[in-house]
């Protein structure tokens, strides 16, 4: 047992420093090497728990994804209203990313960058559109959504999701602030569309 | 005059080089070496009209950025009518974007590698942005848009665009097609939450 927590705080100590050096010098501008000498550990160390530099961004990255829909999970446990859900979620995904600062930045700048890390990505994507086509299937079988077709809506929010916070972190246009009354806009406008009408003005 | 031409014949020969090299192998795995080799041309050709890849890729991209806003333009000399411009420029958009497959994959997967690539995107993306923002402040005037806040509308509209056009060309998750589709039902969605009521329903 002592032996699996000093094999985890091992990992941990592998991931924190290469969100650190990610962070600072850029993942492709990081060497393994680098990252290596950063945590203290030996080579052979390192590869015991990561096969290489990517493994190491992917399990980055899946943990951050993991914070975001346990945080919508509990986010769900306290509200019911699907209407203000639409809304509101967003704000709650958007605080995960400023809390997670340096997560945030992986995730808006490594899209694009091998088709590995485009694929860890994805994983996320296609969770999280699965989700938002979930909510708004219930939704339509409630009487609050009119009947549209889902996945243009998850695809548009989750679209809104990845060019705020690459605004937010990457080219620093648009406040943390900023970036969360913007998506709380898009999505009232967007709701006066897609909602039934006894909503509509409200 | 006949200078002037060759001179413009060999900026253009370099330029479709890179196009096909970076599509091929990638713009990050593509040393400049091959580049130049790639244009039978002398280094010192090359280094006549680029200041380095970068700049061969912002030419690339700048063009292509030129060609969408061009296309745009031609668009709304034929179509008068607000609501149907709204969502139907997106169509045009995504047609230029099948159009030139290869620079779409350019603008799809350099966002975020450098901040000078990062610039120059956002160049494009700013005057995207002005110009979907002027569009619904004159349909506000109008009358056509109810008084909502351009710029959530506009950036939802770009963010829908990138997504869509990733997961088309890097991702290979939808077709061509299926974007369009995709994009034509968002805007209608959309388009119902911001136009005025008179259009409601229809």
């Amino acid at each position: 047992m002592a032996l699996e927590l000093k094999k985890r705080q091992k990992k941990e100590t592998i991931l924190a420093c290469a969100l650190d050096l990610f962070s600072k010098k850029g993942y492709l501008e990081t060497p393994v090497r680098d990252l290596i000498d950063a945590t203290g550990f030996g080579t052979s160390t390192f590869y015991r728990y990561f096969d290489d530099k990517e493994a190491v961004l992917k399990a980055l990255l899946r943990d951050f994804f993991n914070i975001i829909m346990e945080r919508v999970k509990e986010y769900y446990l306290t509200e019911e209203d699907l209407r203000v859900r639409f809304v509101e979620t967003k704000r709650v995904v958007l605080e995960v990313f400023i809390e997670h600062r340096d997560c945030a930045a992986l995730y808006a700048r490594m899209s694009g960058v091998s088709d590995g890390i485009d694929a860890c990505l994805k994983e996320f994507d296609d969770r999280y559109l699965a989700q938002v086509c979930d909510n708004i299937r219930y939704g339509i079988e409630r009487g609050i959504f009119r009947d549209v077709t889902p996945e243009p809506v998850a695809h548009a929010i989750l679209g809104f999701v990845k060019y705020a916070v690459y605004r937010w972190v990457v080219l620093k246009q648009i406040t943390a602030r900023g970036m969360i009354t913007m998506a709380v806009k898009f999505h009232e406008y967007l709701g006066e569309g897609i909602f039934t009408k006894g909503q509509r003005g409200k």
